[in-house]
């Protein structure tokens, strides 16, 4: 315990050492696409959705956590949310996929942790949904876990990720301000060969085209050749997917968790969850083999909300047109891009297992590279 | 546990107070499709495949188990076999599909077991492969688990499958006959409204069209209207989905499992496992919205084995072209068939949770209206 | 011309020769399944729905044609319905999918012809639509165009369907009792070794359950081992694939058109589409190789149409609840496996290319064969 | 024609006017990622491969045409390539692409044209395919087509390109420099508001990781915020999707034609053609609810050709590890990028239906924001 706080102590001269506090991109001036943001330009600005992190830092090796993402605020099994999940290359361990795809909703929270933890998840996130208060008859409960693999700080091997865990970021979860880097699912991860993590945005589309919000939450662990608001960070920086020095791997993942207020069904939710993959490419990143890019989205209109149960044999919905759904395509692109930036902006350099030691993003020279570059707004 | 010896012995006073041993459908005379089968007409004529239970019976209300199928003797995650999965209703918890189908293959054992019991199943099988020798440096192992849920006879709440639990299935792995009816996953299971369970069948192709084996296992807990090799048994029985006088449900799930020692990569496989489907809708199956009926295939064809790391950056791979797959679809859709009819056939009537009683398919009956309908060999 | 005339007279004495007028299946006490048929027991139980046939029989070796599938009588570019397609085996060149895939609605009248003819059905369709009133500014077109290839009967490679024969068949169309046998599109088909053609039948879900109609539509060109009822007659006959006197390919084709009244969306149209070819397996299919199995399964309920444009950004609708699925499912998979055994028996003995001769199912024989297998309804 | 002739010149002196000849991308300095272009920096850097174009500009409102693209320059029927498709977005009328992703080959040249040119560029491929010596026994042909609507500039109701037009594309195709902008498929097409066209790239691997060729050809009519090698060009110019002052539409599609000598089979090729829309991305494409796109990708690498038959009923083939597909992932995500420059780049200003003009893409403008980015290299 002591250890942990000299060691982030460390982590806070290390990174006050490279002379730039680790704020989000926009704080900078890096202005993503050309949406508004929503109020906390994170996933919660998508009324009644909660994120809860809980971040496992202990001894030399143990970096790791879990993220929580709720919907709503009321009981998930039994008021369920359109849902769909597209995979962008599927060498992961995602579960629960297969039942969203096929019943259109998700009716637990949203688990990401590392890839070893999903059984473990599983179990919480049963356990959990049988002991909520209505559903003492359920007998079959479909958990969506998610996952990358922080195994080259974190002793995953160890699989010190426990049911109680699980339970602590769904308890933690709360509106507002999301917490970034380090922290959850993203305690131990990697992204262009930089510090990773939890990152965040939303967008608004235009009120004329319906107001709606898009969040975007991400829990990163990729590679490629990075890209910050269209500038060749990876190339300027020399680290990068194949360049000739570095033995950088592309290899990683990232779960992205996409969330809507926009009254969409399971098709159009998976038509804008696989968007997000276009985000994603924005940064860089190359969906590698080794890799597992998933995305999941949900509705949490209220209106479209599935019960569990009905005495009616019907549902009545009033669901955006196809037509509409270019601007909402837009938004998720550009949150999704946001998000990753996010990530990597306030991840800070992390030592863990066998002393690896992973850099955070070197904030001040990406500023200098923006600037160079013309990308940072006036 | 003495509580447990009764209640086994009262089934099998039950069993043969009607009339007839329960012996797999062949042997009364009952020849499905037009193939002829392997040895032991089971999933393990295909040579070095082998299959374990766990069975749990214990006290009035639990009914579970665990059933391993391992695809062969070595040491699977460094050499891993071609696979797809191919998903015939989705509403089920199949961990592992999306990672199956990017890579085309399979790295750890088939587990089935119950509903709840995934998040374990999955929990154990990292844990075997972690523990594997020549694994100490994996850090990812995607466990396919499926599933079915017991929760009429089994107190599926109380989550009695243990990490224990499966790692006995896959210890007890062995060729030769398979144990079926109310063993291992299909403890607890019902079928067409009768008490399913484990069944397995195998066929095998012409010489001419190369003599493949293809062997099939299921895990049968799902409902529609019961034919048995063509002959409208659930309707004569009066006991069928939509029939007036019951309340018949058709929901539930199948978990089908196909293993071949053809030469045969993913994307063929993922073909041979869409038939399957085919075969279940021979029985009267219907692919229920409740129902969780997925195909896992593989190939066990030796030259086609994917080591986890090589030297090498390609792999030499002597396939059959797609104008030979036929023969071997038309072996998955009698073996699926002929599995199905095993595990009814082989199923004995199990008094569960709530003292609910599912009785065994009544061979007597059955037989009966097989020989007025001319569908027994003579 | 004179010709053609001789023929078809000779055609129906060769089918008279067989002793047994040519009816439906239920006409001689065949009832498959257990619900109830629509009024005509034809896709056409869909109200509103018409079906058009175009039959090319000339000289000695045409012998093809076109059947058009409109789902309603409108303007179906204006007013589109609810649609999607299963690919079931993807052996052939359905046209227009992918669209209908994507937005989950069709805007075209559903073609048939043979494999050579779509391209020539897709100009047709274009033209057609280009010209309707009020399609004046549509500059975008998704024609829907299936086919099974008649090649064995048919000069095929002749080429001899043009768009003013996929017009009259649009013209054509009409609601009530449909043509079955060698018209449309099944003119040159084959089945089973046996003449093939267009099939249909329809059900009726239990008033409970909403009392929707399903009905479907075949053209088939596909083989395996026929069984009618659940009577292998392929076996008994001696003549199924892999029978080790007869070189006979299972390769060939299944369009399949599933229409209902029922209130689902594309999503839960994809599921029931999957289910017709549960309905083919059970008349012994097997999808081989080399057959185009595809379904196409669209909503004729009115208040589901897709406007083309409108000025409101959303659509509300009521639709069926997940849980209310089952009951269709059921009724599509007998009404699929129904229409094809229609198909067949219905089709007469034909000569047509290369004198070949492709002989009608045997009726009095597969009579005699439900008999002794206890198939028919007394 | 001779006003055609007049229009050209007129054309030539707007594209003049903007003081600026059109060339590609990398001839400004334009560097787009990090790997190596092939010699051509075109799809024909796959040896072997040829493109060849037909580009009708008639009269005022002509203005359209048909690009082929033949893998090999023998038959493709009797010798198919390995090929998948990817759907990005749906909406478009791409046809064969069911047959691709069934069977995991493709027997014909990939033809591009207009929206409701796809019936009749099928009939030409038909009739291409049968009449080649050595397929007078074929009955079956599967032909790619693909397209996008030029209905902006182009009389596309008239319905222009012909058989013969289709033919004339496949004649002319031949490897070496391929021509860009406004000629073929992408004669009469728009992106990004400005005019769209043809536009090709290629990239190589690195030695150590094979040194293959991956090569892209697009047909670019889609929309979004362009950005240039990450520069913010559709901001800067004020020109792009939900901008306040413009109603500009996102709608289009594009079509990705993505080709490599690596030894890869339809399971990777078909990642391989997910990369390309991330590709587009780059580009700031949205892939619009309107918009069609389609990626192709197939594998040139001669051992792996499918013999349409043959007497051995195996094939064996080398293929790359899964491992070893991350440079390819790479090099598809560039070239894809720099090909969709390319096409704006090259396409001049065109006047055409209703006498719409389609401004090109300002190249003067374009490249003062280039070097205020510090986008071109120096």
């Amino acid at each position: 315990m002591r250890y942990t706080l000299i060691l982030l102590i460390m982590m806070g001269l290390l990174s006050q050492a490279q002379g730039q506090e680790r704020k989000r991109a926009r704080a900078f001036g890096i202005s993503i696409g050309v949406l508004p943001t929503g109020k906390n330009n994170a996933i919660t600005d998508v009324a009644g959705l909660r994120v809860g992190h809980t971040t496992l830092i202990r001894g030399n090796d143990v970096r790791t956590g879990v993220t929580a993402i709720l919907p709503h605020a009321g009981n998930l099994f039994q008021q369920k949310v359109p849902a769909a999940v597209f995979v962008g290359n599927g060498f992961g361990k995602l579960a629960g996929s297969t039942q969203v795809q096929e019943l259109g909703n998700l009716e637990s929270p949203v688990i990401l942790t590392n890839t070893l933890g999903v059984g473990t998840a599983m179990n919480a996130v049963v356990g959990y949904t049988l002991q909520q208060p209505g559903n003492e008859q359920v007998q079959s409960v479909n958990a969506l876990v998610g996952e990358t693999n922080d195994g080259h700080l974190n002793d995953i091997r160890g699989r010190h990720v426990s049911e109680a865990d699980v339970l602590e970021a769904i308890k933690q979860a709360k509106d507002g301000a999301v917490a970034e880097g380090n922290v959850g699912a993203g305690t131990g991860t990697v992204c262009f060969g930089f510090k990773g993590g939890i990152g965040t945005a939303s967008r608004k589309t235009p009120d004329a085209t319906g107001g709606y919000t898009v969040g975007v939450l991400v829990q990163t662990n990729f590679g490629g050749v990075l890209q910050v608001n269209g500038v060749p960070v990876g190339q300027e920086l020399g680290q990068y997917y194949l360049s000739q020095h570095l033995q950088e791997k592309a290899d990683g993942s990232c779960m992205l968790v996409v969330a809507t207020d926009a009254p969409v069904d399971a098709r159009n939710l998976e038509r804008i969850a696989k968007r997000a993959m276009m985000g994603l490419a924005k940064t860089g990143g190359i969906a590698s083999n080794g890799s597992g890019d998933y995305v999941i989205a949900f509705s949490t209109h209220e209106a479209l909300r599935v019960p569990y149960t009905s005495k009616e044999k019907t549902q009545t919905m009033t669901l955006l047109r196809n037509d509409e759904m270019s601007p909402l395509f837009m938004a998720v692109i550009e949150a999704t891009e946001e998000a990753i930036i996010n990530s990597l902006f306030k991840a800070e350099t992390m030592q863990g297992k066998e002393q690896h030691v992973v850099e955070a993003l070197p904030l001040d020279k990406v500023l200098k590279l923006l600037k160079k570059h013309n990308a940072l707004k006036h």
